[in-house]
């Protein structure tokens, strides 16, 4: 398996699984047809045998299935996942990663046990304190990261410089950006506005800006037409914004529907809805589904609990990209020249 | 004047002003025709006269102008005003409503000073401790009103409880809602998920359902699909929600409008544009112009510093609304029941 990167999957985990999850890999070695893959799927040896026998084979899919007897369920305990369930597919699939047995490692399960155990495990990269989740959403022109998306509710101004050290090298890794911008989120641009953290690590950035491409607060409706890469905010402050935006996007996209329902110009609606479906599909949350915990000594990726095969074949795609373009050595040698 | 309900403006407020705010009263006059108002405008004399003579006798407007020979500048401290600025126009414009001179007050300036300024002023309703900025926004069926916006950046579960209890009062008020169902925004539905404050808040609401109609926790994603009338929530995190909305808003309306820049089949193009953007026009941020800063002695109601006169004019609504059905009294006795 040498020159082969290894991705483990925790086929338990999800709402749907393990169907998606299966699902979700065959999509992906459809859709990019990598050469140098090989998954390990964790999880009940009997119930997956069955489901991908002969059809992974089919999509040339290299395989073996790591029999893990236990599942984490929805509402465990993080405390209690770590105590008693060593023996599940998460814990095992983030077990191997620590072991050398594996590059990266997907998971749809419990949140919370995820980075707890992946935390526990695996450890931080040096110099950083807590991971972080971070993905990329869209603006009117291009993308940006922005974390943390939930991993920490509250944060301190340290853990907002390093989630900016994290996004910069994120952003080279993954974005293929040379010189991100770094912004942090706030409710006014005004340096008196929003908490103390914000106003502490405000300072620390300004002077770090031969390192970091410092470029003071945003705020969200601004964000969408700036040149910013990186949004550095809490775990909390990350999660309303990216539910705000989902919300949004379902309302309008169902206001658009109710308008288009026409039973007199049949033709117009229909190629509007074309072309308005053909545009508004950079939006698609399918195609941004995948967030890495940053910050582990090690790459775990979060797909969306509630996702379906194409939400799962994007998270795959993340966790590869993320091995292919060694994201945290990017990160380690950021906190070097920094810290 | 008696029977009449007197409105004062802050002439100077906002980046457009004095032209946007006269023009937004006009505009009010023109769309309602309201018979029992009067406009106290205050401001500098001079420039107001000029630009208003005539003009608002034709749109039947009654109204006088008092001088306030200064002005509170968008980055004026609040204390500072306080201490200096009693002739500007915002200051002496909320005085008016502590001398039984004016119901309620619009400006378009400086968030801050308003906000100091009005509580300085006026005081606080009884058993209410913090004003908070409360607004109306859409969903997918209806509206909701949700508090607060962004005068108080972090907030104890005791203001929560507090914001509650006007949000409540403001939906029966305003929103002619019976029986309004409230929600405390968190990032999950689990109880053990959020900042310490949500699940104290959570605690106290749960034990006075009788008075409450509380319904838990809700995620901005699944806000917009619910029957949630009030949303409670910290400044921080209103403010964020409030401009991601915007932000995404935005965003797709542009990508609408590059999907609909037709060049082959214009006819289409136009009807589908027709029939979105009147479906759009419920979203539309003008009609939702102007936040109360509930808790207040007194109905102060804060506009969007860079609107043109259709936000201006719906500002004006929302005092006019507040006066009239007296939105103070549902919230003094709300409080005696419940506190």
């Amino acid at each position: 398996m040498k020159n082969k990167i290894v991705i483990a999957v925790d086929v338990m985990g999800g709402d749907k699984s393990p169907g998606v999850v299966i699902e979700g890999i065959e999509l992906f070695q459809k859709q990019h047809k990598v050469a140098n893959l090989y998954f390990k799927l964790f999880g009940k040896k009997s119930e997956i045998e069955s489901r991908v026998e002969g059809r992974f084979a089919k999509a040339n899919i290299e395989y073996e299935i790591i029999d893990a007897p236990n599942v984490v369920l929805p509402d465990d305990k993080p405390s209690l996942v770590i105590r008693n369930k060593k023996d599940s597919s998460m814990y095992m699939a983030v077990v191997a990663i620590k072991n050398g047995e594996a590059d990266a490692m997907v998971s749809g399960g419990n949140t919370g046990a995820l980075m707890v155990v992946s935390r526990f495990v695996l450890g931080m990269l040096a110099n950083i304190n807590r991971p972080a989740a971070i993905t990329v959403l869209p603006k009117i022109e291009g993308q940006f990261a922005i974390l943390d998306l939930g991993a920490n509710t509250e944060c301190s101004s340290e853990f907002l410089v390093q989630f900016s050290i994290m996004g910069t090298a994120f952003a080279r890794a993954v974005m293929m950006v040379d010189n991100p911008s770094v912004a942090l989120l706030n409710i006014g641009s005004e340096t008196n506005k929003g908490k103390d953290s914000l106003k502490e690590a405000f300072i620390s950035l300004s002077q770090n800006r031969d390192m970091i491409n410092f470029d003071g607060y945003i705020e969200p409706d601004s964000l969408i037409h700036s040149s910013i890469d990186v949004v550095v905010t809490d775990g909390f402050t990350g999660n309303i914004l990216l539910k705000s935006a989902e919300g949004v996007f379902d309302m309008l996209k169902d206001t658009i529907r109710k308008a288009l329902k026409s039973y007199f110009f049949p033709i117009s609606s229909l190629i509007s809805k074309y072309r308005i479906s053909k545009e508004m599909s950079r939006f698609d949350p399918a195609l941004r589904n995948g967030a890495i915990l940053i910050g582990l000594n090690g790459i775990v990726v979060k797909s969306h609990g509630k996702s379906d095969a194409r939400f799962f074949a994007n998270a795959i795609k993340v966790a590869y990209y993320a091995v292919h373009n060694d994201i945290n050595s990017h990160i380690v040698n950021s906190t070097e020249e920094i810290i």
